[in-house]
């Protein structure tokens, strides 16, 4: 009886994994490093035998599985293929073909790894019964995932819902990773709201806590500016000004029932919560109805939640 | 034999129709005149009864229809319901439900114009034979469509494809139809080529033939950029800036695989198609894989067209 799935997500320095059953309840939870030696040839052998060795440590056998869903850190073409996976240093790929191909044929299926968070979220989290989510996750950078009538949307190159990489400020000097200047990422990021925090210390000669701190780092500069320091909330309003005004052209162009905003940055809370839709909601004059805007809630186990989804 | 079926595009001065066979082949389409008065009550039974006459008029009958579909100048949501057509003067209804009512029962579909054109461009148009289509129809105001695998997407709140009411300029000082600042309409619209244009005469003290012309039209500005003339050029610039940014923005989020740009202004051709394909690819950096970018070419019949389809 194939009544279990895994949900494998796959990042850069470790891999998570996940047993659930078909209801959705996660029996167990694991992890191994991403071994990214040797042209980074044993992550997919390595996952395939940790999937191999845990559902045999449950009486469990390959047969007794649904199928294998798995988050790629990069984008993932509609037929699986991959062309980069930049931070693991693989290359020209399909992923699912091959963890498939190390689990006796096992049906496994690849999507993004923001796009199977949304879905993760979408199935147990914060968007828990809405069928069209988009999530922004605010971690080291910026990704973004778009799950539509209750599925997994990856647009036509794999580049469906990399919103992090909206120019929000075609005004900005410094570059962004990708080499485009005044992207989402550059303000709404873990190291981009410490950067914007950075800049206003630099511009403003009034006093602020975050003068004494030596290792800048997103949440410092959240603390801050709860407890009313006027430099750090210019920095907290900028990610939301430019985060509502990213949100309400998603908002015009897919309409979701609801934004979830997750990743390191959104453990911020309210603060976050509360900026982000004052101007989400003041770019939306044609209508009435708009999205929700809620906080994620699963954490790090979106990636495994979303990743089990897809195969259900 | 359910052959044949009717494309309806209910506009705020007339209602276009057409009737098909269910290849796709067009074998007739007329007009009527969109009666506003007595609270618009006129015109669902006006078309009932064009479609009635005109069917009669082929030797056919409403059994011999698979349906019919409607674009409305408004938003519709996934049921069908409607919330308001502003330029007609309708509230709060169903003009699906209505009209089929008035056909004896024959299926009726609605969507949104913008959403209904960029289907029939998809069908038959400047984006046949893609499955995930954008399109922009630059016209009195600005409107949007997409397409998702050959199938119309209107969203959750019949708000997805409002893509002329995206923020492209927060510093913008005059405000948009819709009450907000800065609005994609505002410079790719007919109305805002014009004021982009008049806005850098006031602003330019060079010499334009733009001076000489009284009653200054989209298609003025247009033919003075192509003569090289400088100031109507920058209002063009101006037009391509934010459209392509704007695309930009669609790009990350749904991912097409084309753009098409229509209405009036897109008479314009090639120079329009240059400036916005330009700034559009200026703000895609993460990927090489990008939507292209083409002209309609179903002109003033991609509603019916879509509306047909929508149906077969």
């Amino acid at each position: 009886m194939k009544n279990y799935c895994v949900g494998v997500d796959v990042g850069g320095t470790t891999v998570k994994m996940g047993l659930f059953d078909i209801t959705g309840s996660l029996m167990d939870k694991w992890e191994i490093v991403t071994r990214k030696e040797d042209g980074a040839s044993h992550v997919f052998p390595d996952i395939a035998a940790s999937i191999r060795e845990r559902t045999d440590r449950h009486g469990l056998t390959l047969a007794d599985l649904t199928g294998v869903g798995m988050g790629i850190p990069g984008p993932v073409e509609e037929d699986g293929y991959v062309g980069k996976i930049v931070n693991i240093g693989l290359y020209d790929l399909n992923p699912a073909k091959e963890l498939s191909a190390l689990l006796d044929g096992v049906p496994v299926k690849a999507g993004n790894d923001a796009n199977v968070a949304a879905l993760g979220e979408a199935w147990l989290g914060g968007a828990q019964g809405y069928q069209n989510v988009v999530m922004f996750t605010l971690g080291t950078g910026v990704g973004g995932g778009i799950v539509m009538s209750g599925q997994l949307f990856s647009g036509s190159h794999g580049m469906g819902g990399e919103l992090g990489h909206m120019t929000v400020n075609p005004a900005e000097t410094e570059a962004c990773n990708c080499g485009n200047h005044g992207c989402l990422e550059q303000y709404a990021s873990a190291t981009g709201v410490v950067r914007v925090a950075r800049r206003q210390l630099m511009q403003n000669t009034g006093g602020s806590v975050l003068r004494d701190i030596g290792e800048l780092t997103a949440k410092d500069v959240f603390d801050a500016a709860k407890s009313g320091d006027a430099v750090a909330m210019a920095a907290v309003e900028e990610l939301g000004r430019y985060l509502g005004l990213a949100m309400s052209w998603v908002a015009l162009t897919v309409d979701p029932e609801v934004f979830i905003i997750g990743g390191g940055v959104s453990r911020a809370g309210q603060i976050l919560l509360d900026v982000v839709r004052t101007n989400f909601e003041k770019n939306i004059f044609i209508s009435d109805k708009k999205a929700d805007v809620a906080l994620a809630t699963l954490g790090n186990d979106a990636g495994i939640c979303g990743a089990a989804k897809m195969v259900l």
